[in-house]
């Protein structure tokens, strides 16, 4: 890379005519709108319209538990597309869309990066076709339905306690001084003050929502199902959308939105960009209708999920693959140095920070140290019976032996291991990578949900907990247990379960590394996203609205003389 | 129309590709980016390359003071583009984006009706291109800079004083609750609690100032004299966009908002769609931008300005032009037999109820009983040296006798009148108007600004108040009186003005009807949109963020069992 930027790679790369992308997934024209250059959308008759076309072999990519810096699971989802391609196979890939709060605060465009980008970058990374503004426009709708019907108090129609809505606003942007607030102050034409607040956009239980909506009609129906609040009096009950006349209006508001986003690598490889619903509190993949479509476009569809293999994957098997119906064929794990060498325990990592100097020595015994929560992750994996294939996302300061060490935790555990350059080299770069994919993706699949649905919801978060998380069980407030009760008598126990839990562990403790044990999973509350389908126990502090840094992104943005944007990679 | 919904007249149109429509302007496909079927965004190089075609007369739409339903300037400015084409004048039209929260409120869709639309009505009606929810954004972006500041305590290196924030927040919804908030409650990390609360994105200063732009490097400079608050002390300075260093990232935000959507008519006459500044605290008209590129388009633009010519022709001429350098040649008032009815004082027109039977009932006499409103309207436009042509536009329940005491009124005011029957019959329906309009167009042009910015900010206003209102003259406040005293000392004595004034009279009373005299109007508070470039004096209660009615719109949209939209029309 030595003084290539991002940004210059981007320029410079020569971007196909997304209508010549879509050919090669086997997309005619009349199934895109093209939305500006380089962007389309894909009407949704492309489902069935590819149905009899050969379907891909079904890629996951995932990783260990990650730094707070990540470990290039988007660079590695692109760089593995590109590689499948350099490779002879036709790939296809699925990222979910960057949110434009994180984008403009700390984190930076989620674009990928080097030559494993997704263009155009500035579109993708700003405001792409409107889906994230659509959600919050769809949320905030209903938001205003709800306070109007308290205004109006027509709530008594429907029973309403205006103590028991749960359901918040949304906006996409970083903003700390939304989380809480009063709202319906002023005079008597202005509401009826109650506390409420503001989560991003990405934490939308509409975003949620959409990323697991098989077709419009399943999007109105589950939009009609999402739960606002109680009931007044002893024996409460839910109130829904539909029963505010909401659910409708949202849908068309959401319709443009749910059709998927194509756009290219670097490489021009076919990228669909669809759906960003928040890791901590929700699925964290992209969407359904998107890999509906991409399996049938092509050799490989090689979709992401978010964070480590506990969270992201794990919700991808049993939540995204429930939805979809579709069987993973293999699954990455996107491994780098510094992350085992922070498992070992022995480093910290800190967002914004350099990497400390001890933690950039050589030192494969650090590796070594750190092998646990690799090891824990190819388990994790293992358990849904899909072939796990490790990735090494290399850096420009790793050392050989520390790469070595990695491949050899991975060989003991019987497990492909391939190092990519991806970030470098582009597609040639994860050459290795793609070759070892497609020898894992072709074995025979095993593939199976974790748990059935039909066991109780605490047999379900026992079976997330004591399996892929490694802990010795689970705790409950006694808010969590009523509400488990509460929920199973709403007819809701034959949900599935999202596990709202920090990233930056195994284990519900953000600080505990590698692959903790002896310990016993606190869930503190139980939330149910009955629209999305879904109930999430929380364990832990979740922040739900992100705040600015002291330094943020934002401040660097702006145009040059020329009119370019300059400062947002 | 009988039977025939403006539903089904949209879906039975046949509407060109864009590229055809851009063909039609000289727009070349170098200088389009698709947005979906039927728009696209039209690149700003337009604004040089068309420079050399010649000119087209530039005709704006306004209105007698409006009834509560509103006159039909909308349909009359696509009905006359219409005409103008069937009269064999080419032709292209300006409309503002319509805003979502109306549509979903009480108000309905913005984009015409019956036999005069603007096509597709569904997207226009929804996001469109995005270019709301991206000022939305850029908005409220600085506003999280703010509070970030706060709470970081920088604001001292800026000495901006918490309590003297003026910046709010905006979202495109109907939502009463969100007026008067106060925000940054919860714990240490969650902010510093104050009072704000949330306006329409129409009423955001940077819709304004995005309207009022002329150039993505305009915008920039602009958005960076935004003010957002005062220090501390004795003799406040204004706190700008730029001293936060958000300018730059809203700009970005902004970059594609800035470029005009171009759709359709019903009967294939282009149309600009661009920008929708409230019309009570702002213009109230579309953009500087699309008209810089419609008037090379062909033969006539035909531009809409929102309210009565009190309001929106008044800013058309003294802020719109005065920024973009054009010179109109003819100007519409658009008149309606029920509006001169009401101004008669006889008759009472509520919004949503039906018109009061006793209206309906054939009475020329009530129509001359208002004729005040009209002559005082033909006055405002002459004063600006552009010549009016009275359009009468004809309802179904309108007797012959009525449209002739309008025509009477007209020819005694010596100004052309013709009837239109665009909403029933398209552009067929407005070949008399269009024949009126060119003729008027074709006359020596005599064209001048109300008021030189040279004069002092109380001359600026005491001139638009006695001249275009009829006051006797204006009552400052207090508070009034010290903000223009500030504004001045801040350099800010020559900027134009923005009357914040009811649009329901010609006087600041919305009960006054027809040409309210003996009056002065009472200036309560006075407030600078510095990036936009004007000061706005308040002259009684602005509204900047509607609430729901008690059956809103939102409430029976939804999508059919053939997934198609229903109840948005």
């Amino acid at each position: 890379m030595t003084a290539t930027t991002s940004l210059q790679i981007a320029r410079a790369a020569t971007l196909k005519p997304i209508e010549d992308v879509a050919d090669m997934m086997g997309l005619g024209r009349h199934l895109l709108d093209p939305y500006g250059t380089g962007v389309a959308k894909i009407d949704l008759a492309a489902i069935d319209e590819l149905a009899d076309r050969p379907t891909a072999k079904y890629v996951v990519v995932s990783a260990v538990t990650p730094t707070p810096l990540g470990e290039g699971k988007t660079t590695t989802t692109i760089g593995l597309g590109q590689g499948l391609n350099r490779t002879g196979r036709r790939a296809v890939i699925a990222i979910r869309q960057p949110s434009l709060g994180p984008t403009l605060g700390i984190k930076g465009g989620g674009a990928g990066g080097g030559r494993s980008q997704v263009l155009p970058m500035e579109r993708l990374n700003l405001h792409l076709t409107g889906d994230m503004h659509a959600v919050t426009a769809a949320h905030n709708q209903l938001a205003a339905m709800i306070d109007n019907a308290v205004f109006r108090a027509t709530t008594s129609d429907l029973d309403l306690d205006p103590a028991a809505i749960t359901w918040r606003r949304v906006l996409d942007v970083d903003d700390r001084s939304l989380r809480n607030i009063v709202l319906g102050l002023g005079g008597r034409g202005d509401g009826v003050p109650r506390q409420s607040g503001f989560d991003i956009t990405a934490a939308s239980e509409v975003m949620a929502t959409l990323a697991l909506s098989r077709s419009l009609r399943d999007l109105r129906d589950r939009l009609g199902r999402i739960v606002v609040g109680y009931t007044r009096g002893p024996r409460p009950r839910p109130v829904t959308a539909e029963d505010l006349h909401a659910a409708g209006t949202m849908t068309v508001l959401l319709r443009d939105a749910l059709k998927p986003n194509l756009l290219q690598t670097h490489e021009n490889t076919p990228a669909l960009v669809h759906c960003g619903p928040f890791g901590n509190i929700a699925t964290g993949n992209s969407s359904v209708v998107a890999d509906l479509i991409g399996i049938h476009g092509g050799d490989f569809l090689v979709t992401e999920a978010g964070f480590g293999a506990d969270m992201g994957a794990e919700r991808f098997f049993n939540l995204k693959c429930r939805v979809s119906g579709l069987t993973p064929d293999a699954a990455v794990l996107v491994t780098t140095v510094r992350a085992l060498k922070m498992h070992s325990g022995r480093h910290k990592v800190v967002a914004g920070r350099p990497l400390p100097a001890e933690l950039l020595a050589e030192n494969p015994d650090d590796v070594y140290a750190g092998a646990d929560n690799l090891r824990k992750q190819i388990d994790n994996i293992e358990l849904h019976g899909v072939t796990p294939v490790v990735a090494i996302n290399a850096f420009g300061d790793d050392h050989a032996s520390e790469h070595a060490a990695i491949r050899d935790i991975a060989s003991r555990a019987g497990v492909r291991c391939a190092v990519s350059t991806h970030f470098t080299d582009g597609g040639a770069g994860a050459a290795e990578l793609a070759d070892a994919v497609a020898e894992a993706a072709a074995e025979p699949n095993d593939f199976g949900y974790l748990y059935s649905t039909e066991v109780d919801l605490w047999k379900k978060i026992e079976t997330i907990a004591t399996r892929v998380y490694g802990a010795d069980g689970v705790d409950y407030s006694a808010d969590a247990t009523k509400s488990l009760q509460r929920y199973t008598r709403f007819g809701w126990g034959g949900l599935p379960i999202c596990m709202a839990k920090t990233h930056l562990s195994l284990s519900s403790d953000p600080t505990l590394r590698g692959a903790p044990i002896g310990w016993r999973l606190p869930v503190r509350e139980v939330r149910a996203s009955v629209g999305a389908g879904f109930i999430y126990p929380i364990c832990g502090q979740m922040q739900t609205m992100p705040g600015l840094g002291s330094d943020p992104a934002a401040a660097h943005i702006d145009i040059d003389e020329g009119g370019n944007t300059v400062g947002l990679f």
